[in-house]
């Protein structure tokens, strides 16, 4: 193991952290990754604590319904639902406000799939009086008045439209944002896929209807690349073909992104008109009509729909690199890394003890965990672990999981004060004094924070 | 309005958000509000968008069920999850790992709403060839095959209990938390109450599951009352009553805040044993078995889950004070004011202008604004209220609103870059350069998260 100076880092930060997340190595592009990329994504999902294990996950991600997530798919997601609150609140249009409303509705529009109050149903199946077309006609009707699922944001947002008119001084544009779960039958299967979605709902003048459907998607497509992504490329737009769009909705364009298996999307955006807007406030134009300039006109809608359980596996699979390296001998191998953006890795740190008394070494480690953990940096406790694994499996093993740094806290630890620490995106190993390393991290973060 | 010194705070950060926290006035405590304290409570989170408008809060919110939140409260849900999520991670015990399941779940447990595949439905509905009773067995086998919704977060963290083992070594204790939806249905109407729970599914050595139920009891309890509660005696713990145990619960305890309705269940923590959590994994032991010591033993399961929507009412209540004032004529009047914690509180500043030429003034608060806005400071654009407010009715309705400082930007700024700075808290007005305002904001902001 050989010796770094220590390093008391000066430069300015982006530049610092643009240095760690540099590419030392020759790259392989993810399609090419190995014979069935979509296999190898989703074994390190799970080997990496991202997913849960669990049968059905291939289906369910090909359709883009949510799963159940493990330890670090969970961090992931709220990290990127946090980011999406950011952007959108942060966006030059100000007036964007947050909501939430109702999954399960009490609408009657019929949409969505009901949920049956069994008891009433079962009182029905057990009413011995009633004949077979008296039966059907209960069942029908006890199905119309039951509370549904909804199926998307947006009725939601139509419905609170005319509550926060007051809020805006009735002057366009302005939006409603949320983020929150939505259900839509699987195909055949007869259960139910359910998936996150973050949703703004843009209320603008029906002359400006289609440069606003413009704006979005160029902000959104900057989003989902420039922010987070390895491989910017994958992530395009594009128009809708007229015979793909929903009933109502005039003109439309999707971002999709590039999976092994094919493009999905990843986020719609619908210029809808007034039509459903008009229809959710019983078609009175008094109640809804917003200031446009001198006139007063009832907005149109433009609905921005992101699916961000899909996000989460496009970010997952764009950030996946497969680094072609030669060790010490001239042996060529292969270093699975997943390169999440330092905003979104789950797991900073990671802790783990080198050779020394094992008492003191995790008392020490036990302290900085804590240390890591009140400063709100998100750590793993590898040194709790008593698998015993070299150093080379263990950063094999972090680099899979996507963890930027890893320390190793040994005797020379005990002796100067000295560990060790990895970075993921270089590889490089430095010795940080102990009292440094926590000052180190929250810098890094917030650089990243701020690229 | 008088003039204030222009101040530069050198003192400790701690003492400085005391000083602003400190209460200057004579309070009454909120249970003798007014005549009808609910109703009070009611009126200001929709005045103040903590609520949207709509019929049924009431009922819902007597019930403990979520109901649509507008942007203040939206933002205060976020808030409260996110620090729910902090203090359980922080936790000296850092065993704990963060899962997220499905909220429809294919289990065919039974328990739970089904959700109904309309179009089978139909087809059996109107299959002409069924008799009455095929019919009916056909229905009840379709509903026995549904998806469900969940009935709370226990069930999948219990099923993905063997995924983790591995993970911490098969070491006592470890928890899974987890915050999402669960349904319950609404008394008698039929239809569907969904809210948000935070639940940490502990599982820890059967000898010390009694010790860790009141470890758990006093942390949390610690955490409403401590973190940001203004009248902490209002939360409280109690035992449960045997009778009132679930089955297969030996011992229960919960966590109530006593609304001017009575006292309601924030929280509920209960000794669960391992039956379910072996029911759960077929009863197979050697599957589910934990190191407890040198013994391979079947875990306890502790189940602590908080209701954060009667979590969100019981801040707002616990933070609305009502303060009797003097104004300069000694005439007395009351003032309400939402002292929510600084962290928690959804407006940290509200930007409005006084007066000057309005299309300059304008302009300087656009600036502020996207200055606050790219430091991630919640802040509430007043200036693009057209309505006109005496400065009086201003400091009225943001108090209302629970909003930190309120700053006005007038024709002085433009001349010397002051602006006047007011504290909710305190009521003080204070001029500050407008080159200083993020920096203090950001500050106050800092100081709050470390108390």
């Amino acid at each position: 193991m050989k010796r770094f100076r220590i390093c008391r880092d000066t430069r300015p930060l982006r530049q610092f952290v643009n240095r760690h997340a540099g590419r030392r190595y020759k790259t392989t592009a993810c399609p090419n990754l190995d014979s069935d990329p979509t296999r190898l994504l989703l074994q390190l999902c799970r080997d990496g604590y991202y997913l849960a294990p669990g049968p059905d996950h291939m289906d369910r991600l090909q359709q883009g319904t949510g799963c159940s997530y493990g330890p670090l798919g969970t961090e992931l997601k709220n990290s990127l639902l946090q980011q999406w609150w950011g952007s959108v609140k942060r966006s030059r249009s100000t007036q964007v406000f947050g909501i939430s409303t109702l999954t399960a509705r009490d609408d009657g529009s019929g949409e969505g799939s009901p949920i049956v109050d069994v008891e009433r149903l079962n009182q029905l199946l057990g009413a011995e009086e009633l004949t077979k077309a008296q039966l059907i006609q209960r069942i029908q009707m006890l199905l119309r008045r039951s509370t549904s699922l909804r199926t998307s944001l947006l009725q939601g947002a139509l419905e609170q439209y005319s509550s926060w008119l007051e809020l805006v001084n009735k002057r366009l544009p302005f939006g409603l944002a949320e983020t929150g779960l939505s259900f839509q039958p699987l195909d055949g299967s007869g259960s139910q896929g359910e998936a996150t979605y973050a949703s703004l709902v843009w209320f603008c003048s029906p002359r400006s209807s289609s440069q606003w459907l413009d704006y979005w998607t160029r902000l959104r497509l900057q989003w989902w690349r420039k922010v987070f992504a390895l491989a910017p490329s994958e992530f395009s737009s594009q128009d809708v073909p007229e015979e793909e769009l929903q009933a109502g909705v005039s003109r439309g364009m999707k971002i999709v992104y590039s999976f092994p298996w094919g493009q999905e999307t990843l986020e719609n955006l619908w210029s809808r008109g007034d039509c459903e807007l008009l229809q959710t406030h019983g078609g009175v134009r008094a109640k809804i009509q917003c200031r446009d300039g001198r006139k007063l006109v009832v907005p149109h809608v433009i609905s921005v729909a992101s699916n961000m359980d899909r996000g989460i596996m496009a970010y997952m699979h764009n950030s996946l690199q497969l680094l072609k390296k030669h060790d010490g001998k001239q042996k060529l191998y292969q270093r699975k890394v997943l390169k999440l953006h330092p905003v979104l890795a789950p797991v900073k740190v990671a802790l783990d003890m080198g050779r020394g008394s094992t008492l003191e070494l995790r008392q020490v480690c036990g302290g900085l965990l804590q240390e890591f953990l009140d400063a709100g940096i998100s750590v793993w406790p590898g040194y709790l672990d008593t698998t015993s694994l070299s150093m080379e499996q263990l950063n094999t093993k972090y680099d899979e999981m996507g963890v930027l740094f890893t320390m190793v806290i040994d005797e020379k630890t005990l002796e100067s004060g000295l560990l060790q620490v990895r970075s993921r995106d270089t590889t490089v190993r430095e010795f940080k004094h102990i009292s440094e390393v926590k000052g180190f991290l929250l810098r890094y973060i917030r650089a990243a924070h701020n690229m």
